[in-house]
């Protein structure tokens, strides 16, 4: 009595609502689009998989890259995960290059050497003198070592130590024993996430390597080895002009893009590949509201860029065909957004809070709303409908949730 | 590979973080205190198991109410659902009498008739003659008629149509052939979560009901049955003083409590059942910052009553026994948050925003998150570990996602 299974080719009309889909064509562009800059570019690219947390996914992302010449791409090639139960998903399925680019905690000490043992090649971050005396403890009487990264700090935005901090040499001392390897240095540049324009890019771009080599030359100054200098995020690893010192490149949220990309000029509304697709359940028309069947369940409860950019409320309301609704403001882009939400409504207005205008669609009518944040709005769904270029659902991938 | 078994009675240091935990004995009380405050109204209890999606709350959910003597009460009881997944997983396991609170789209439709071909005894809502005449048509054929509740906004936060409104009889009148039976009314005063005090409460509760009754009235007064008053949400079903002609509460949050019932004045903060547990996982010291391995993905986004009460950032910090550390401001509760994050990484500050006030815990410090919603932040975790009076982990409840 579960959902009927999706028979191949269905039209849209015949998904049940909410639906998150996912636009074959786009997908493949814009993984055809990081891959070429990488070849380009010359570097290796690691594929952040928490924004899709999906093997077929992961999978079309190796053969863009494959194809595209990226150094070191392959079937199964390198990859980022963000949580333990990713590397565990991943590595079932034959991945066997995997960094783990959170901070460690010896609660899952026992993990890494599970994964280890099962033939891993692991790597994993930390920034202090305390957690790598920890896991160089925890790690002397393991088979195989785990390989060690020194995370960065190059934005002030999270983790990691500054490129000219002290304490950068001290915590590769503090790495010793059989059980652990330094191989380098990890930074992620999340403060691209605010920057104004192309120029902004990459001179955040430049920011993030120039940082992270800093602090690679900094531990082979003092005789340290450090053969991995790992930089990125989708918006720098877009507008790098050079990534000279780099030698690989992660990025996430490409592969789907979203509202916060469109807003940093990092892509266009029409290549963000995920949306979610959802039906008119109902009017309040004294307020202006059309009522939709994604609320925050759906949607999640990111708010993007709204601060700082143009507010698309919980996600901006486009056609069943994927166009913005209307002629949109100064960004362009449609004049419709989801203005509020509970669990499984979605509450649309118009962008100026008129509730003069209202979005008059009959009850049953489709829309797709673009999400703010792509690895967010995804992380709420078990499974993605693919959307052919026929306009039809081709099939669903997979996806998981959990730590 | 994957996470290994949870053997019973583990200590919280044996669980790797992010996990979310559910304290047995909190979650017990509070299925006993809106149990007994049913039995002492005399009203029906339709638990909205939108909130924990697991079976066993549920179960715990129906053994409360019957020893509180709540009528109608009993194994199997009558739920509500969001999503027809819920209804598909609790149909699956042996309830029949549910409820589906959320408007209808005809993409639901063929959903709607499997659920009822299996046997679920069926209530829907809508709020609009459109729909009603949509699903009349679809269900001509249906051995088995689907009861619909016309949706009533007592609050103006929503859905459904006003009490007086005279599209109240139009919509009944749309709900014509032998597939849909009109069953009453259903209201939810989502308006309660932004009353302040206890008086404010009780106010909301009373305009809930009395809406409710009310569109009941007119519906019967032109002739049509209305045997159905649903009314509902946490605060006002534990803040009604009565509840006269009213036949069912709905209410769900309040199996787990969370921020934002805490700052309505619903429950104490050492009544939250929901925690998130998190490690440190490093310091910015300059910043004044602690960061944990609890981001968004684990606690969401959500900010709860950020905007009217205390703002609790994504969550208030609590030590590793549950308890909120340092003092607090007005509402008492603690002195720190969860000020940012980013997926997998939260970073804690004092509740000031003092950079000098630092929470200087060691790596690895295990802490507890209590929620500001314990739907949203439920919603992100694949099952509850089980939290003992004994502070060992008793074992794992599964939730489920989607829709």
């Amino acid at each position: 009595m579960d959902s009927a299974p999706l028979a191949p080719a269905r039209l849209l009309a015949d998904l049940e609502t909410p639906a998150l889909l996912l636009d074959d064509a786009r997908l493949q562009a814009n993984l055809a689009r990081m891959a070429q800059r990488m070849a380009a570019l010359g570097v290796r690219l690691r594929p952040h998989v928490k924004t899709a947390k999906c093997l077929a996914v992961a999978q079309a992302t190796d053969a863009a890259n494959v194809a595209a010449g990226v150094p070191g791409a392959g079937e199964c090639g390198p990859i980022t995960v963000s949580t333990l139960r990713e590397a565990d998903q991943f590595a079932a399925a034959g991945w066997r290059d995997i960094t783990y680019a959170v901070g460690l905690t010896p609660n899952k000490f026992a993990h890494l050497r599970r994964l280890l043992d099962a033939g891993v090649a692991l790597t994993v971050i930390l920034d202090s003198a305390d957690a790598a005396r920890a896991l160089s403890a925890a790690s002397a009487g393991w088979p195989t070592p785990v390989a060690v990264l020194i995370e960065i700090d190059t934005d002030g935005q999270r983790a990691g130590l500054r490129p000219d901090a002290p304490a950068l040499l001290d915590v590769a001392a503090a790495l010793t024993g059989p059980g652990v390897r330094l191989a380098g240095v990890l930074t992620h540049c999340g403060g691209a996430y605010h920057a104004h324009g192309a120029d902004g890019l990459r001179a955040l771009a430049e920011q993030e390597r120039s940082g992270a080599v800093r602090a690679a030359e900094r531990l082979r100054a003092a005789g340290f080895a450090a053969p991995v200098v790992s930089v990125g995020s989708t918006p720098t690893a877009l507008f790098a002009e050079h990534l000279a010192g780099v030698t690989e490149v992660r990025a996430g949220v490409y592969v789907f893009m979203d509202l916060m990309m469109a807003a940093l000029g990092v892509c266009r509304f029409d290549e963000i590949a995920a949306s979610v697709l959802t039906s008119v359940i109902g009017h309040q028309p004294d307020r202006g509201w059309t009522l939709i069947d994604a609320g925050w369940m759906a949607l999640s409860r990111d708010r993007g860029l709204a601060g700082e950019f143009t507010d698309q409320g919980l996600g901006l309301v486009c056609n069943a065909a994927g166009r913005p609704i209307g002629e949109g403001g100064a960004q362009g882009g449609g004049e419709w957004i989801v203005s509020a939400a509970n669990q499984e409504h979605g509450i649309v207005t118009h962008r100026s809070g008129d509730p003069a205008r209202r979005l008059d669609l009959p009850v049953g009518t489709l829309l797709r709303v673009l999400p703010n944040h792509a690895c967010a709005t995804a992380a709420q769904h078990p499974h993605y409908d693919r959307l052919g270029a026929d306009g039809r659902v081709s099939g669903r991938w997979a996806r998981f949730i959990g730590w």
